[in-house]
């Protein structure tokens, strides 16, 4: 069973990550940005089975910092 | 308009990250992760009208480095 977990800033959190990102595609001539935020995108490969809750306790425990990033939890079809 | 990139790496490059997470995980207790792989979500607020083909430009020049990531575009319903 694979599952994809978003790891996003909160709204307010400053992030520098996505601040040069914002620069640099300007650098390079995009117009029309306003605005880039970078988060992660955690692929996990489960056994069958394993349920939301362990998933969640997953995030909250390791792969999201719950003070200043969110996460969301995305199951795919078990292949 | 809100686009969202995920930039992942592309199969048999090794993902010394992901590697990182799943040892961690295992170390936690967590039963059943067969494999996990680490990417990127970059959330580009954008001028209406952006069209496809310059978000996959800013992928191209900037976001994703093709040689050994796949990158994904999503576009989300403006706001």
């Amino acid at each position: 069973m694979k599952a994809r977990v978003f790891v996003t800033l909160k709204p307010g959190v400053l992030d520098p990550q996505g601040k040069a990102i914002h620069h640099a595609l300007e650098g390079l001539g995009f117009a029309g940005v306003n605005d880039v935020r970078a988060g992660k995108l955690i692929e996990l490969d489960l056994a069958d089975g394993t349920d939301d809750a362990a998933i969640e306790e997953m995030c909250r425990k390791l792969l999201a910092n719950t003070v200043i990033e969110n996460f969301r939890i995305e199951r795919l079809a078990t292949a």
